[in-house]
């Protein structure tokens, strides 16, 4: 199968490690042995003025996956979401009633539906192809995830480049590596079978240090700085 | 301590990675150092017509684990179920009803207990060796579980040599290699310790593949086919 | 930053795999790059007569990690609590009722805080340090913990060298190695990142064997005798 998946994840971190905004949605192709992605695309979020609601990262994650699926055609669309496994075309104001969530959250998603829903019918109509919100079942969610961690070190390099030094948090237990030419990352949990991702970075003339996040067990700070 | 216990798993898939019926039960006996198994046993199922209800899985294993107890007279047989600590043979319906569990589960407890109450009670005048439904937390039942998963790679291998190719899905975060004369199996958590087991088979002329299942984080899936 | 953190772990264990009591309770000073202590200070229980409910171990904790902080002198210093990110030196009847945790534990908390919250407050007046209670999600809390385990370590070797051997349960996921001349031990949870730590002894003429609990799965045993 060929699947399409989307994640937002990477945060950038004040001095008391603090998150001050999301950084990277990563949208991604994966493909039988599902371990990375054959195509994946970013779009930049500005961390310094950031929604934490998560209603932004959920809006930028399903336009991201829409533009990739509509290049590579695939299967199906993955998004990661708490609302387990339901078609977004089909996500009215009864079928939002009737989801076993808070309060809060159907206000979020009856808000985000008046978009998503009609794209989502839409993209289907003219492909076929369903947007399922599936959340962390979904290995190439947590594919999606480990890209945006990797889009974010690579976003990180780039900052330290015009402004001396950067401090980013990673996505959930995740390591990168910052080598010549490309940033490699992977996941620190060896129960997902070896998930990985490589993106193309210039980063000569950058210094960098992986560490764990002292306030958040199993998530790893990057700093990066123009050495 | 010498420890039997038995568990059920791997499940034959379709090409939509869907669960079509449980593959093999396995009935360990667990010694000191408490890392793999010193003797094993297997029951198949059948997995074109299983009874996914759960019920099958339980009947199955305490039957196989009373099997195996009987050849090497354990100190103690551990089940696999979510009641937690309980002995068997103390199984009555009041009992029944005291336990922490939904009502479904109490009313399948109970249909359960005619069989194996008096198996479980019988079975303890006749050797003191008390069966208890333990549940998660046991390692032994951990290793019969690995050993379902290696016995599930075995079947695949026998299957994929009549029928040309087999797809199964393994038990929870754990891998399978196929090695002449032998298929090895281990869990893909390290906190567990380093928890395996190892079963003869003859895989000469099979080609295999494992990878993790798209839907299903932590869970591998093997495909052999005739090479 | 620089965090003190205290945890109290490692367990005395009968025949059958029971704890008795629990054995050492470890201060430590953890710097950047948060993955193992640069000071460490540990207070022996006595692991035959020792109160299981829990309030010997908050008491002793907060006790020896206000002494190591008087020594290094940290920015703020970690508590292993369930009652999430409160500074111990507000913890007045009215907030403890508040607290979102069982009657059982808010009185348990009202006796406790009868001590630790003059002591917090006076620490806070004299140093400016807050103690704050944060639980699992702080990594030196987990540092803290892995000492814990490294010092029964010790522990059961000194017990051994006076009473033939000595039997203990290290706390979850984690390993030792008896060297010459130290105890080196690990996080076995490789999402941690690389939590480790180190500690002298004297371990000469000492047999050890390490191998999982085989009724808690995730927790190791270590016993060790004179050889």
């Amino acid at each position: 199968m060929r699947i399409v998946a989307a994640d937002t994840g990477g945060a950038l971190l004040d001095e008391a490690y603090n998150p001050l905004g999301l950084v990277a949605t990563a949208a991604v192709l994966v493909e039988k042995p599902y371990k990375t992605a054959s195509v994946s695309l970013v779009r930049y979020a500005d961390p310094f003025s950031y929604d934490m609601s998560g209603r932004q990262a959920i809006r930028d994650e399903t336009y991201l996956a829409v533009e990739l699926a509509r290049e590579v055609m695939p299967d199906v669309v993955h998004l990661d979401s708490t609302i387990g496994g339901i078609e977004v075309r089909k996500l009215d104001e009864a079928t939002i009633d009737a989801l076993s969530i808070t309060d809060r959250g159907k206000e979020v998603w009856k808000d985000l539906a008046k978009d998503l829903q009609p794209l989502a019918r839409r993209f289907w109509e003219e492909t076929g192809i369903e947007i399922v919100a599936v959340g962390k079942s979904s290995v190439p969610v947590r594919i999606a995830e480990i890209y945006s961690g990797i889009y974010t070190a690579k976003w990180a390099v780039e900052y330290a480049k015009e402004h001396g030094r950067a401090r980013v948090g990673l996505p959930r237990y995740m390591k990168v590596e910052i080598m010549p030419g490309r940033i490699h990352g992977e996941s620190l949990d060896p129960r997902e079978g070896g998930l990985y991702g490589e993106v193309d970075a210039q980063a000569d003339g950058i210094g960098w240090e992986l560490y764990p996040n002292p306030f958040v067990r199993r998530f790893m700070v990057l700093e990066v700085w123009r050495a």
